[in-house]
């Protein structure tokens, strides 16, 4: 099997590493916009060869994992380019411009819209960790649009992953992942931004950072190349999110401003179920 | 040497495993509001035995690791007991009410104020973890008004959990856990609350909560008992500090309406230093 990836950061590079657990035989190829990412995909061994756009259409498979923005741009030309039955997918994490950037697309039935629930902060080749993908959700949109049999060569490597499938519409996977994920983003960096801004002496004030305002403020280490046209794609939802987090924060501040001891504590104790939710979720993911 | 410790939750417990490694022959105490904390901290092996307040002189040191609204009760009341070569120690997040009340308690001698910054967001006997002391940084609050005697002792400790001390006034404490640790469980409590919220369908939606969602809302699983009076008692920087939270919140949410790329590119590349930052002290602390 012969597989392309365009685009070897955190999310393609960890790709060729499950890709090739699952199929030691394949042969993996790789193109990126930086001339050094493709060097260090080389030196890692995450690729087997570097290919040209113009040679894509000798591969099986082509996975499209590119800031979301570039996507909008490459992912028409490589289906322009495809034989008729490569497989080509995305893993951005906004559905609904890509889908409608497609709608009419002649090789649309080629393409898969997929966004792994899986990453970490970190970016570029050297970001590339093993079983990234392996037991995590990946949402998949508008299988319908996608040939029956390409959709099926999807699944499959899929399957052999582990992972968990949510089929979801792209205006409603946006609206989730609105919430789920990017408001976390914005969370982190702000919280990041406001904690920079006050303590002008960061030796002294970051002795002070616990496991707990590291872990709050992980996802404030995340690629801006990557999360700007994400946070742009989304833009419609993500105020409409950022809004209603403004206003918890707000009405958490009056509620302390005037010592409301019960009825801060009830918002904590109602705030506490996540602490089920999550665990009920990955119990079920481990199944 | 004896220990009683005041408070037998994820601190208190925690604190007992770690001075038991340091202390082998030690005999430690123990008390709790909670009959079933007390229960569990002797199944745990976490104590040696139950003591009663009114017995307290007998021992050498002293922990209090209960909420901070309780100790503003007990803690003078645990100085009017205790022998004059006691320490008594407690380990709040918020240090200015605390060292505030107890300024001119005749045994003020004998009190140390400290705040370790460690934890995590579980609770009670069972949350008690190995290690969770060592290598931590310890803040100590108006170590001159210890008595120098007493103070050793308890610098002997932390020097033995090799942790990292550093010293500060309770105002400045206060002040800068408001923004590096409080503020932390804010953003991440209330993003809880937002997506809850939102997310009516907790099973469908929670399948899409990926890592970042998870270390970014794992504060709030927190403790409301531990945490309302904590953010209660440091009302006056904590509203400041979210105020400036939604304020960077509010400008980025105007950036993003606005489609304002490389507004919203500087900012994050911007905030992306926390990963030096953070790193920095990783490494020094690791010295």
């Amino acid at each position: 099997m012969k597989l392309a990836i365009v685009g070897l950061g955190l999310m393609g590079g960890s790709f060729a590493l499950d890709f090739r657990s699952i199929y030691p035989k394949s042969k993996i190829y790789g193109l990126d916009i930086s001339k050094e990412n493709q060097k260090h995909a080389m030196d890692l061994g995450l690729i087997d060869e570097l290919i040209e756009i113009e040679k894509i259409s000798t591969v099986d498979i082509v996975l499209v994992s590119i800031p979301v923005d570039k996507s909008l741009l490459i992912l028409p030309k490589i289906l322009d380019l495809i034989c008729d039955d490569t497989l080509v997918f995305d893993v951005g994490s906004t559905k609904g411009p890509i889908c409608k950037l497609l709608f009419d697309h002649p090789k649309r039935e080629n393409f898969l819209a997929t966004h792994p629930m899986a990453g970490t902060e970190f970016s570029g080749p050297y970001a590339a960790v093993k079983n990234l993908y392996f037991n995590k959700t990946n949402i998949i949109c508008e299988k319908n649009k996608t040939n029956s049999k390409i959709f099926e060569k999807a699944l499959k490597i899929f399957q052999l992953l582990n992972m968990n499938i949510l089929y979801m519409n792209p205006d409603p996977h946006d609206v989730h992942v609105a919430y789920v994920s990017h408001l976390s983003h914005i969370s982190s960096f702000m919280l990041g931004k406001t904690v920079i801004e006050k303590e002008k002496n960061e030796k002294n004030i970051f002795n002070l950072a616990g496991s707990g305002f590291e872990s709050t403020v992980r996802l404030a280490k995340s690629s801006p190349e990557t999360w700007t046209p994400i946070f742009l794609q989304n833009k419609k939802n993500l105020v409409i999110a950022i809004e209603e987090y403004i206003s918890n924060l707000n009405n958490l501040k009056e509620i302390i401003s005037k010592n409301n001891a019960n009825g801060l504590s009830l918002i904590l104790n109602n705030t506490n179920r996540i602490k089920e939710i999550l665990t009920t979720t990955n119990i079920e993911n481990e199944k």
